[in-house]
């Protein structure tokens, strides 16, 4: 399997065609997986946004005093609003917001950038990141696999790590259920996040910083090819983390 | 980068080189990283046990009448009793039992496995996962950094995913700290969790079934030569998710 990045990307605007550019840069295989970062996804669909276009409403001044006295800094409640508008759900709102997006992905800040933006102040996630996945696929000649990405904390452990929002070309999970072990036992671990872990090799070659390169290739995993589902986020009624956020207070820390 | 499998490991038994054997079958070079599932290393660690092995306390017999009355299913009290005599601490008991290691991972059953056990009913985790990852670096000759995977769920999202639970020779995240982004902003995300996303890489290739390669290796991705911190475990203190499941209840479910 091997894994490299997309040279010479130029910054990316509304209106430009990502995959245009990434087809121009590099020979795509029938097979590869083409991960392509939200950031400049959104900056292609004009996802960038001013906190002038906010006006905070009652709920958004309400969560902006919360934090601002969790955090003991200051907080614009029209940032609050932007979240509150790219939410489906709150997650929890102190010490930080975390919410699930429309498209089923729980991040902090419903995953809005505040640095890489392009001269924006905000950048939003695309709006549906499996339709931008799906508009990447069909103008890219060979048969891909296209995964838009971010990157996101998760419990337990420190620091970032890549994930991804949305996919084409490919389930989101590897599907090991009735295998067998080379003892002949049935598998425990059954299904295996082979996007996400695409994410997280995308994510050691992209980079954060202004070096970065937003557009990896990983060639040799023929995703495409595996058996899995398309489920990747899970139901809030069997996910007892989520579950047990909400019932949670900062308060006292 | 690349990442392959190392190929026709046979099965590990207690006692075996796991770096020897590596060596016979990979031409390795400076600055690759050698990922190493835990089974193995387990295995060659001695760490198989049996049910019969442990004699269950009165917190075992407890944990698991808990249990068999939240999932509806026998839970074996020796087998709760391994997964306390592997824990530092309990995160929850209900309708699993997610406990801390030693090694500050925190795992489903302490990271106890029922399958590829190698004949045996469980597979410990090794002991000590940095040793581990130490004692199979020394032995190797060119200059690598060595990482010890396990697999692991996660919340928000279906599915479990390579995860790394001790390293040599190699910081554990990536630090973009002061680093700027193309607009000249510092960035918000600064900390990457490079071991983990090496630990997805390689889980891609090895796979979990019969025909499981446990050993792989990513080359190019120069791990020696990053900046970073080698904590990757949360504080209990500033861990909110592990706070919020503690004071959380399955009842009701």
């Amino acid at each position: 399997m091997q894994a490299f990045a997309i040279p010479d990307l130029p910054e990316i605007g509304p209106g430009d065609d990502l995959a245009a550019m990434v087809s121009e840069r590099a020979d795509l295989i029938d097979g590869d997986v083409v991960l392509v970062a939200s950031t400049v996804v959104s900056k292609a669909e004009g996802r960038a946004a001013h906190l002038a276009d906010y006006e905070p409403g009652s709920r958004a001044v309400e969560v902006a005093d919360r934090l601002e006295t969790a955090t003991e800094e200051s907080v614009d409640p029209r940032f609050v609003q932007a979240v509150l508008e790219e939410a489906r759900a709150l997650v929890m709102t102190e010490p930080f917001i975390l919410a699930v997006t429309d498209g089923g992905h729980v991040g902090v800040n419903a995953g809005i950038d505040r640095s890489n933006t392009g001269g924006a102040d905000l950048l939003l996630l695309p709006e549906d990141p499996h339709a931008s996945a799906d508009r990447i696929r069909e103008t890219l000649d060979p048969d891909v696999a296209v995964i838009v990405t971010d990157t996101s904390g998760r419990p337990f452990r420190i620091g970032q790590r890549g994930v991804a929002i949305g996919w084409s070309g490919m389930p989101a999970t590897r599907d090991w259920r009735g295998e067998t072990d080379r003892d002949g036992r049935e598998l425990e671990a059954t299904v295996e996040a082979v996007v996400d872990e695409l994410a997280a090799t995308a994510n050691l070659l992209t980079g954060e910083a202004d070096g970065g390169t937003p557009v990896a290739v990983v060639r040799g995993f023929d995703g495409g090819s595996i058996d899995g589902s398309d489920t990747l986020f899970r139901d809030p009624e069997t996910d007892f983390v989520r579950q047990a956020l909400q019932g949670w207070s900062y308060a006292g820390h």
